[in-house]
């Protein structure tokens, strides 16, 4: 299609369309849109399987046979030794017997083989050669009769010429590709791969490398779309990322469907008007079959064609777009392979937490999972589809079908794997304070023994401790200090787990503190500086807000007087962002946080963060692992010598505690 | 290594070795065998995983991180719009209520922004789009306040600068690659994949694609080994074939080593010779560890160390070279890669035969598995080393331990599954007497629905109905003529399934007769001219076996006069293949299997050959799909256009027999 048609074309059309800034989506139900989709497929005569091309056998692994293949050559193709040993006539081994062996010329009536080898004429079964003496004199001496066709592997034994060996829409696995060669192919017959084009569109996008300036996102949609797709059996080119102006969109658009691409992806920025493009495309060239889907997250989506090509407009956000590839475009590749939906592993785990969704959509929440206690629990992860990150960290994706409100705490949920049931199984699940140093645990772990992996859940230390009592983590990351008894988790172990047994294990000494913009532009140099400021905080239940709050009782400084009390961040590093940022003057965390970011830091104390472990958990395989790697000399040597961290404690039980 | 003087080292030890014929193997049990080539590694230093080189993300789809991998950008990387709309201060929009409108200037207090845009200065929260009006003279209003950080993407809300995004020793997913790009990396640093070389040798084995000569075998066990390390994530490369003589070997082996490959495998051909150089290489110049393992199949598997790289010597026959790949090299390229070994995912499963296996062994059986009446069965398949297509039909693999007999009928099994568990439950199970043209039908199957699949086990019509009675198959094929009533099938059903409500459908009617050498050189034209010729017959059961009994009756030939009445072939291609090969002068099959093989025919009879399908297997959606499927035009077209079928009653219920 030239270009310049298609700008004329969409000219008149979407020019209007891109100056409105209102656009009403539709929300129509996924199997509708799925539906309208296959429906325009079969009237283009494009639904079926994609035809198919030769191909060495050696290329050949993980296609999809385009025909059932049949055997060109029977294997073997003659009947041949089964073993090393002698060929004979097993009429002439009748008088053999055990107390009475019966001498057989070489040459004669005995002939050598080794497994492979054809039967020499007039022959028709083999001893081995372990039940045989050779003479001096040039025969054997067998000690039993023989059955015919003993120790022969038959020909066709295997496959018989013209055998149907492989079905068509079969997906090669390397002893497929050695049973086709096996049977005389050198060559196979395989579904042609789907031809995605992708096109990103979106001036505020730069490709991953360039460093995105402030209002600059760097694209990566294009990316993981390009890899599902590949995992599905296609094969996707991206173009280089178009401005959304119409001349550059029409252009991308035309150059494109000259290729005569399978289907297109317009992903849209993050920005309105690119995502108008596709649906005006749609409308002035083609027909607009979709606007709207009603999943979370993923709304956004656009399906329709342009003369028999389909096109699929993606939502921007990460987590919208990378669904829209699983639930969308990896099932039609599949489909023209000639394969069926890859269903995934699905078990059933019990939910963590209440989750309400939207009634009209299908609600596709992230998990994580884990096994405590025997039962699999599942914890919701970030519901927010600009968080890639929550799709990283799911064990598994959760499916809230539409017409329910959502699950409550203690329901089940079926839950479609991410991996394997056996790798969810051996994860521990860790809840509570967060320090940066448990992912240098995690990489310990994982070190020592590839098949364990250690998922932190972050929910503030006594978050975590609640989270123990439920019996929803294997373990509990805490720094909780009690200025009544000036001691660390003790007393609020035993307030929270209410006897529950359990071991306190320290995991690390920490420095506390302000966290300052570079060069401390406010000059300050203790708490009490902090009045009038805009502070960031905590949030509720973490220990750095305990410790802080304790500091200000100290001092005599109401809550009241910080500005931005109730800012709430939910890590260290969300803190020093926020520092960073200049959204705030200052806040309390880690030292090790604010020198990742390049900001000052001025100490306050040094306070201990222990790992606490419910009897239960203990005496796990996983948690015995887990304990090895934090009392080893590798990781205490690492740990200690980060800045703002002491490891001579670490691995220390602090007291059983089972109060 | 230079060839020169692995040969002269070779010379001394092996031409004495392979003079001699008698080689004992050891039979070392399999965890000790990989015990001990991960203690040689260990000393070796070639244990651990291997080092990390760097990529670029498009190309690192599931290749594994080699070190953890931590956020060079912040990402968001600065507070930006979520949803298209206008930016505000939230503290200005305190006064805004339902039933009184807020009014904001437009580029004072109220900044229109789109998705992903920077907030202005002095603005900390997004009203969407939607809910908000504009005024013709440059104002919005609004209708409710609003909370700071509404609609507001905070910087790192997704990943945070320095924090681990990616564990070390992860396989990378799409997601994660799009992960990786959005926190500012373009390249990643993975494992190097591990290098295999693999050296062929046998004199007697060919490339796939040439046609082998009589006493020639096509090599493909190396086709089936790369693509398992491939599968694995390593790369292999093959040699030519080399031929099993010591100068050959040596040179091979000396220029495969100065390429410095981790592993090499030498595949034994079939013949006794190859195979004793390996251990006699591995005596020489390294160390023979390992020479033979207690498995079944696969025993003669080498194992040794040839300064710091291992070498595997792998076994001539197709499943025991797999098998070697499955259980002994693929975990060896993963554990190099730093991933776990792959737990497959395992079912429990009764076994539908009795089963004896080698008390010193752990005995490997494929099985084909299929749910009936919800009950989960494994076939166990031909259990011959030779076999590649058991391991092509498997559905998986029991695991008979060491000091196990075996298992018996009606007992449950633990079987690693080849397929998922989905696939494994949506297959038809056919047993019974085998047509080559339900081999058609399973291809129209697929073809109508990718996801079903027919598997079928030959057992003769007997057989296949003792297996519907036993309920051990969804269906079966039956061709049983009974000469006291001149019907198929019905008086079988009878005394068989014992009033087990059932159906009968019409696969097709089908021509019997005499298969013969092509120009039919005895002058056979009758039954009765085959007296003192060779025949070749069907095994017990076989509905072509009770035919030609009924034929030689009404000819009034006693069994005892014809010769080969005993040689027992299992199918119609069996036969035809005996035939063509020249063991006999004659069999009985169908004009298919005869033309086929291109033998001469002479049509007896036309017989039906129906589907007898118990009532409970009939209400099942697969059934229903496999029925439509067979009445459909398509199908009866290209049936019935097959030289020695007829497909006019294929379809039609015979009776419903329920006596």
């Amino acid at each position: 299609m030239p270009a310049a048609w298609l700008i004329s074309r969409l000219c008149e059309s979407t020019v209007t369309l891109m100056s409105k800034r209102h656009i009403y989506l539709e929300d129509l139900p996924l199997d509708e849109a799925r539906a309208k989709l296959r429906a325009a497929l079969r009237t283009a005569g494009r639904l079926g399987p994609l035809p198919g091309e030769t191909i060495a056998l050696a290329d050949a692994l993980g296609r999809v046979t385009a025909e059932p293949v049949r055997a060109k050559l029977s294997s073997p193709h003659y009947h041949c030794a089964a073993m090393d040993g002698y060929a004979v006539a097993a009429a002439d081994t009748r008088d053999a017997r055990e107390t009475q062996a019966l001498s057989l010329r070489l040459g004669r009536r005995a002939h050598p083989v080794n497994t492979g080898d054809p039967l020499p004429d007039n022959t028709d079964a083999v001893i081995m050669i372990e039940n045989v003496d050779e003479t001096e004199d040039g025969c054997i001496l067998i000690y039993a009769a023989v059955a015919p066709w003993q120790h022969v592997r038959l020909m066709g034994e295997d496959m018989v010429t013209t055998e149907t060996v492989l079905q068509v829409n079969h997906q090669l696995r390397p002893v497929d590709l050695g049973a086709l060669a096996g049977c005389g192919h050198a060559t196979v017959l395989v579904r042609r791969k789907p031809r995605v084009a992708i096109i990103p569109t979106g001036g505020e996008l730069v490709p991953p490398g360039r460093r995105p300036e402030r209002g600059q996102l760097i694209e990566y949609n294009s990316l993981i779309l390009r890899a599902q797709i590949r995992e599905a059996g296609g094969e996707a080119s991206a173009s280089e990322i178009v401005d959304d102006t119409i001349d550059a969109l029409s252009a991308a658009l035309g150059a494109t469907l000259n290729s005569a691409p399978d289907l297109v992806l317009m992903l849209s920025g993050s920005s309105a008007g690119s995502h108008d493009f596709t649906a005006g495309a749609l409308e002035a060239l083609g027909e607009l079959l979709v606007h709207g889907i009603a999943v979370r997250p993923g709304h956004p989506v656009i399906i329709g064609m342009i003369g028999t090509t389909p096109i699929i407009g993606v939502p921007g956000y990460p987590v919208s777009a990378a669904l829209t590839g699983e639930l969308l475009i990896a099932p039609l590749i599949r489909r023209w392979l000639g394969l069926s939906r890859d269903e995934p592993v699905t078990v059933e785990a019990i939910s963590t937490r209440k989750i309400v969704s939207p009634l009209g959509d299908d609600d596709f929440l992230r998990v994580a999972l884990a096994e405590i206690d025997g039962q699999l629990l599942a914890t919701p992860l970030q519901r927010g589809a600009g968080v890639i990150t929550s799709l990283v960290q799911a064990d598994g994706l959760a499916h809230i079908p539409r017409f329910h409100e959502g699950v409550d705490r203690g329901d089940a949920m079926r839950v479609s794997l991410y991996r394997s049931l056996s790798q969810v199984k051996s994860a521990i699940m860790v809840m509570g304070s967060h320090d940066p140093m448990l992912d240098l645990l995690a990489t310990h772990l994982r070190l020592f023994s590839p098949a364990r992996r250690m998922i932190s859940v972050n929910v503030g230390s006594l978050g975590g401790l609640i989270a123990l009592r439920r019996g929803e983590a294997h373990l509990a990351g805490s720094h909780l200090f009690d200025p009544a008894t000036a001691t660390y988790n003790l007393p609020f172990i035993r307030k929270y787990l209410r006897g529950e047994p359990c071991q306190l294990v320290t995991f690390a000494q920490r420095e506390q503190g302000l966290i300052l913009p570079p060069g401390n532009p406010r000059g300050i140099s203790e708490i009490a500086d902090i009045r009038g400021l805009r502070y960031v905080n905590r949030q509720r239940g973490a220990g750095t807000r305990v410790l802080f709050d304790h500091l200000l009782e100290q001092h005599d400084i109401a809550s009241a007087e910080i500005r931005g009390y109730e800012h709430e961040e939910y890590t260290h590093l969300g803190v020093a962002a926020a520092v960073s940022d200049g959204i705030g003057d200052c806040g309390m965390g880690l030292r090790s946080a604010a020198e990742a970011m390049g900001l000052d830091f001025i100490g306050m104390t040094w306070e201990r963060f222990d790992l606490v472990i419910p009897a239960r958990s203990l005496e796990t395989e996983s948690l015995q692992a887990l304990l090895t790697v934090l009392r080893g000399a590798d990781f205490k040597r690492e740990l200690g010598a980060q800045s703002g961290y002491r490891s001579d404690e670490t691995g220390k039980t602090v007291e059983p505690v089972d109060a």
